[in-house]
C-alpha cells in the first residue's frame, strides 16, 4: 500500500509538476506556453484559455494542500494575471486562444473557457487571499450562469428543432459546487449540487439500459440520433467522483452506492477487452461512430479520471470488485501512459496503446494527470488509514 | 491494361453505383440517406446538405457521360428537388442538415454546402436540361462568391489578427471551372480557371520547401502555426488533377509538368513507408499535430484523389515514375479499401490498413469513390488508346 501511495505521490511531486514547472512558463509575457513536444520543448507559442484556467487551478490547489512553496504560488499567479489582463473581451466573456502576446486569436465561442478561470481564479483566491481574484470568480460565474441557456451565443449553430441537454454543464456544476465554496454564497452552493447530482443520476443516466449517456433531449429521453447515442465513457467516470465528493458532504452513502455502481458499470461497458483500456467514444445501439474518427482511441483523461473514481467509490464502499477495476485500470494506465525517459506522460494512444501523438501539452495541459495523482495518492492514504484502523 | 480498366469501370458499375441505388434512396421524404452501415441498412436517418449535393452530382454525371438511364436521372433529380425544396435559408444560403422529412437542423455556417449543391445543380441541368436548374446554379454560384470574403459570416470565430488563406476554395474555384461551362459566362469560368490555377501553384506550393501548404498568410508566407504548418496530402492531389484537367484545355503541358511534379512530391513525402498508404494530415515542421487525433489514418478519398492524378498525370506525360507510383498507391488501395462480401467500400482505416469504421455512408457520400472509379476508368481508356497508337 505504501508503494502504491508513493507512486501516485512521487509521480505528481518528482515527475508531472517539475516538467510543467521547467518547461511551460512564459517568462516574458506571462502565463504558461502548454505546446510542449515529448522533451518538453515549445512547439506552438499559441496560448488557449481552457489550459491556463487549468493550470492556475493545478498550481493554486497544490499551493493549498500540498505545500505553502512560492514558486507554486507564483507560477499560479502568473497565470491568473495573464487571464485578467488578456482573457475577457468587452463583455467579460473568455476569448478561445491568444498568440503569445495575448493578443485574441479566437472569439468566445465556448463557455468551458469560462468555467475553467472560474475554477482557476477561485481557488487562486484561496492560494493567495487576494480578494480581487474571489470577485472575479463570482463575476465569472454569474455571467457563465446568464449564458447557459445558450452558451455559445452567436455561434449556436442549431435551428432549435431537436433540443438535446449535455452532461458537460451539469459535471461543471458539481465540480464548481465542489470548488467555489467560500466564493459563491451558500444557496448557490446548494443548489448546483442538489440539482447537478439529481439530474447526472437520473437523467444522463439511464436506469433501464444501464448507461450514462452524454446527450439526452429535455424530457430525458434518448432520440436515436448521433448525439441522442453518444455515450463518452471518460465524461461518464469523471462526474461520478464528482458526485461521490458531494455526497460524502452529507454521507449520502445511498448516492455513492449509486455513483459507484455506474462507474463500474460503465467501466465493464468500455474497456477493451482485446488490447485494454477505455475507449474514447461509444455508441449506445453499437452503430457507426458517424464523426468521432477517434473512437477507440485510449487517452490519459479517461484513465486519470477513471481511476479517482474506482479508488473514492473503494474508499467509501470497500467493495471487492471495485478494488479489482482499480487494480485492472491502474495496471494499464501506468503501463502504457508514462513516458520515463523524459517524464510526464503520453496522452494519446492508438487502440493497441502505441503512442499515437508524442506531444505532453497541448490542450492536455497541466490538469487531468496531476489532479488525478494528487486525488488517488490523498485517497490511497485514507484507504491506508482505514486498513490500519480495522 | 484491359483488365486494370475492368478493374475500374466494373467498381463503379457493378459494384459501387449499385449499392447507392440500392440503399441511399428515400421514396418517401425524397433525397439520399447517407448514413449507411457495412451492409447498407440506414443507420441514421438525418440528411447533409454536402452528400446530397455531391450524389446529385454524381449521378447527373453518370448519366450525361456514361449511359442515358432513366433510373439514374430519376436519382438526381430526388436530391435535386429535396435541395430546392427545404436546402435554403431565406438568404439562399445551405443548412448544413436536416432531419429526415427535411427540416432543418443545423444552419448555414459552411460555404461547402452551397458549393456542392451548385456542382450538383449544374451537372443536373445538363443532364435534364431543365433550365430552372441553370438559373439556380448560377444564382448559388454568385451567393459563393459574395459570401467568399467571410464564407462562414456570423460564425467566423477568429478576430482576425493572423489572416491565412485556405485552399479549398480555389479547389472548388477550380472544379467549378471545369464542372459549369455553358452554366457560368465564359469571363467567370476563364478567371476561375487562371486564378486558381496560379494561387494552387505559386501560393499553396513552395518551391522551395517543395511542399503544398493547406493554409498560407495573405504574401505567401508560411507562420509557425498550427495552421501554418498543416498539410494535408488528398487536397493536394485532388487539387492538382483538377489543374491538369485546366491545363490540358489548352494543352499548357508546362502546367501539366508541374502539376505532376507536385503529385508525385507529395505523395512520396506522405507514403507510410512502414504500413503504406498515405496519411491523412501532416506537419510541415514535423511536430506533433495539436488537434488532429486521426492524421495517420488511411482515409478512401485520399487514395481514390491520388489515383486520379496519378493517372491524368501519366495520360499527359508518360512518365515511367509516375505509372510506378499508380501501380503503387493501385495495389494498396484495392488491397485494403473494397469491402468483396457487402460490396462498396470502407472509408476509414487506422495507420495499419486495419478497417477503424466499417460504415459505407455518412459523409463519405457517393462521390469521391464513383468519381475516382470513373475518372481512372476514361483516363486508362486514353492511355490504353494512346499505347495502340504508338
Amino acid at each position: 500500500m505504501k508503494e502504491l501511495i508513493n507512486q501516485y505521490k512521487n509521480g505528481l511531486l518528482e515527475d508531472v509538476i517539475p516538467f510543467w514547472s521547467r518547461y511551460s512558463l512564459d517568462k516574458v509575457h506571462g502565463g504558461y506556453l502548454t505546446s510542449l513536444d515529448r522533451k518538453g520543448n515549445v512547439f506552438d507559442t499559441d496560448k488557449y484559455a481552457w489550459p491556463i484556467g487549468r493550470q492556475i487551478w493545478t498550481y493554486s490547489k497544490l499551493y493549498n494542500e500540498v505545500e505553502k512553496k512560492p514558486e507554486w504560488l507564483a507560477i499560479a499567479q502568473s497565470g491568473a494575471e495573464f487571464l485578467v489582463e488578456n482573457g475577457m473581451d468587452e463583455d467579460g466573456k473568455f476569448y478561445f486562444s491568444f498568440d503569445q502576446q495575448g493578443n485574441s486569436l479566437k472569439k468566445p465561442s465556448n463557455i468551458y473557457s469560462d468555467c475553467f478561470a472560474a475554477l482557476g481564479f477561485s481557488q487562486y483566491y484561496k492560494a493567495s487571499r487576494n480578494a480581487k481574484y474571489r470577485t472575479l470568480a463570482r463575476e465569472v460565474y454569474d455571467r457563465i450562469e446568464k449564458r447557459w441557456s445558450n452558451p455559445k451565443h452567436i455561434f449556436n449553430k442549431e435551428t432549435g428543432i431537436r433540443p438535446m441537454m449535455g452532461m458537460g454543464k451539469l459535471m461543471l456544476d458539481a465540480n464548481m459546487a465542489l470548488e467555489m465554496e467560500g466564493v459563491l454564497d451558500n444557496d448557490t452552493i446548494i443548489s448546483l449540487k442538489s440539482n447537478s447530482i439529481r439530474k447526472l443520476l437520473t437523467h444522463h443516466y439511464d436506469e433501464k439500459v444501464e448507461l450514462f449517456f452524454e446527450n439526452v433531449a429535455p424530457d430525458g429521453s434518448h432520440p436515436d440520433t448521433v448525439d441522442g447515442r453518444l455515450i463518452v465513457p471518460g465524461h461518464a467516470v469523471e462526474s461520478m467522483w464528482m458526485i461521490m465528493d458531494l455526497a460524502a458532504q452529507t454521507n449520502d452513502i445511498k448516492t455513492i452506492q449509486k455513483a459507484t455502481d455506474i462507474t463500474i458499470k460503465m467501466l465493464s461497458y468500455s474497456w477493451d477487452d482485446q488490447f485494454g483500456g477505455i475507449y474514447y467514444f461509444m455508441d449506445w445501439k453499437n452503430k457507426p461512430m458517424q464523426w468521432k474518427l477517434d473512437w477507440d482511441q485510449k487517452l490519459w483523461w479517461v484513465h486519470n479520471e477513471a481511476l479517482i473514481a474506482l479508488l473514492k467509490a473503494f474508499h467509501h464502499t470497500r467493495r471487492a470488485d471495485v478494488w479489482s477495476w482499480f487494480k485492472k485500470v491502474h495496471t494499464y494506465t501506468w503501463k502504457y501512459f508514462p513516458d520515463p525517459e523524459f517524464g510526464e506522460w503520453y496522452g494519446y494512444l492508438n487502440r493497441r496503446g502505441e503512442v499515437l501523438l508524442d506531444l505532453k501539452g497541448s490542450f492536455k495541459g497541466c490538469y487531468h494527470l496531476p489532479r488525478s495523482l494528487y486525488e488517488c495518492w490523498k485517497t490511497l492514504e485514507k484507504i491506508a488509514h482505514d486498513n490500519d484502523k480495522s
